[in-house]
């Protein structure tokens, strides 16, 4: 156990399976404290998703983790609806978790997310691992948010690989591309977590299994929740597995992985109606012997990391915590 | 000597350093014709461009190419005036080239692409080392002419590469955006050879020194406007070196270089004044196992090739013509 105190951290998500694998990670990591959680429409509704996220809690015995409903719809547009042929039409894959009896909190998700970045004011990290509406209506509800958080992990976007929702936009952001703009453009330390290095994180059967034979309620549950996604991603990875966008970014604000390269250069979001509506667009111009950060940007692209998350995620969902 | 009968080639260029390079290899090879040359603002201006693309093909002693002025500006703005650090005030590395006799064809360059698609129609080969505002302003004049052109092999664009005018923007497509669509929206087989491999493909100073030992003019000339431009790559390199952008789309046409990844997939130009303006959008989206084309479409995107061209070309440039 570190002599550190934990971190707080703030998770908005749109709980989905990787969403749930993610969560799982951070109430398995003792270097963190989850403080709070708000819900944005993306895999699912927000109202689904914070569900969801009660659902998982109360298997980790965590009810005491406010979960907060966030935005319905995004800033220009209506929620789309969801993917329910990747998350199943539940987020959770189609399993039926046992309902925890814990109601959301009474705050909408700004609220919450302002609220401890008062009550944790300069140590708040946040996590996000889906649209970013809730970040860019916070934003927009409070200009001095930035001073008060000491970081923001965002899951989303594609550098130097193609997109996953357009040819070259990633789902998070393309759902919300006016937020990630703003969000890209407040004055807070972002590092993004793209495709680019999520689609080297993978799970497979073998890691399925193991959280099958878990003695924990949760990791079981993922086990299961995992089934559904795994079919999915027989069309990118050729096998049942899957990559682990929010784990990924989970791990990297734990600390558990760390990003070898993620230089600090410049980023805009394409905000736009044409083709690259969506495209994280990062000035990754360079010369051949390496990325130079940028100086005074303090936006990193993680483009690299030092170890594969799969065997410590596992290690952690499957070890109960003391 | 190949029995085939060499393929009709018409060339449009901003000449350019790279573009002389190219010039240079397309002069050297029996596998082609080179039945037409028209130039275009990018390096500099399509007036300086015909004159330096007349002065070095009286170096090899070809006058009998055609050279026809084309656009000076571009579709939807003027010509910016060039890149002086890296071409050189004079588009040739501030080289001193003899002034050739021979004058530009009366004709423009438009119109020379068009006689050339009848007189050779169903065999011409467009080979493109410059914006496109030619190849537009032709498609517009004459919307059939994809009828008559066997191909077009186009050096711009960057697909999974940074751009180099922009993050995301290659210089020839940045430059004429509204044209560069234009050109991908025509149904014709389109090979687009981007940043991605032509910075894969090099000179360095050992090439140098065999074209200025070279018995050939036209080699001794290349050296030297090379010299300048050298310059230029240290810092994206480290060493004086150069990149072999349009001699690459040269060797492809020509079919010293074969493309090994090329899949066939769907492109788009942004030509929005968004942070994308310029970038090419190839659909890469595609299994791990590989690229598969996409049914019915032709243009194809070259991200790998089967070996280095620089001693090929070196070979070519520096060997007399039987």
């Amino acid at each position: 156990m570190s002599s550190a105190r934990p971190r707080p951290v703030y998770f908005d998500c749109d709980t989905g399976v990787d969403d749930s694998v993610a969560l799982a990670l951070l109430l398995a990591s003792p270097e963190i404290a989850l403080v709070g959680i708000g819900t944005v429409s993306g895999n699912v509704d927000s109202t689904q998703a914070a569900r969801n996220t009660l659902d998982l809690l109360a298997l980790a015995a965590r009810d005491d983790v406010p979960v907060a409903v966030g935005a319905h719809d995004h800033l220009s547009h209506a929620h789309d609806g969801g993917v329910p042929h990747i998350h199943g039409h539940n987020g959770v894959g189609d399993v039926v978790l046992p309902t925890s009896p814990i109601e959301p909190d009474p705050r909408t998700a700004v609220q919450l997310l302002l609220d401890l970045s008062h009550a944790h004011s300069g140590e708040l990290v946040v996590v996000t691992v889906g649209p970013l509406t809730n970040l860019a209506l916070a934003l927009r509800a409070d200009p001095t948010l930035p001073e008060r958080v000491a970081s923001v992990v965002t899951m989303g976007g594609a550098a130097l690989v193609p997109g996953n929702i357009t040819a070259v936009a990633e789902a998070n952001i393309y759902n919300d591309a006016e937020a990630a703009a703003e969000v890209a453009e407040a004055s807070w330390p972002l590092t993004l977590v793209p495709l680019d290095v999520t689609l080297e994180h993978r799970l497979d059967e073998d890691d399925r299994a193991a959280l099958l034979a878990s003695g924990l309620p949760l990791a079981r549950a993922i086990g299961d929740i995992l089934d559904l996604y795994f079919d999915f991603y027989v069309g990118l990875y050729g096998t049942r597995s899957c990559a682990l966008h929010d784990p990924l970014a989970a791990a990297i604000a734990i600390g558990l992985v760390t990003p070898t390269v993620a230089p600090a250069v410049p980023l805009v979001v394409d905000a736009g109606h044409g083709p690259g509506r969506g495209q994280t667009i990062a000035d990754l111009r360079a010369p051949r012997t390496g990325y130079i950060d940028h100086p005074g940007v303090t936006t990193r692209i993680v483009l690299d990391t030092d170890r594969a998350l799969a065997p410590v995620l596992i290690e952690r969902l499957t070890t109960p915590r003391a």
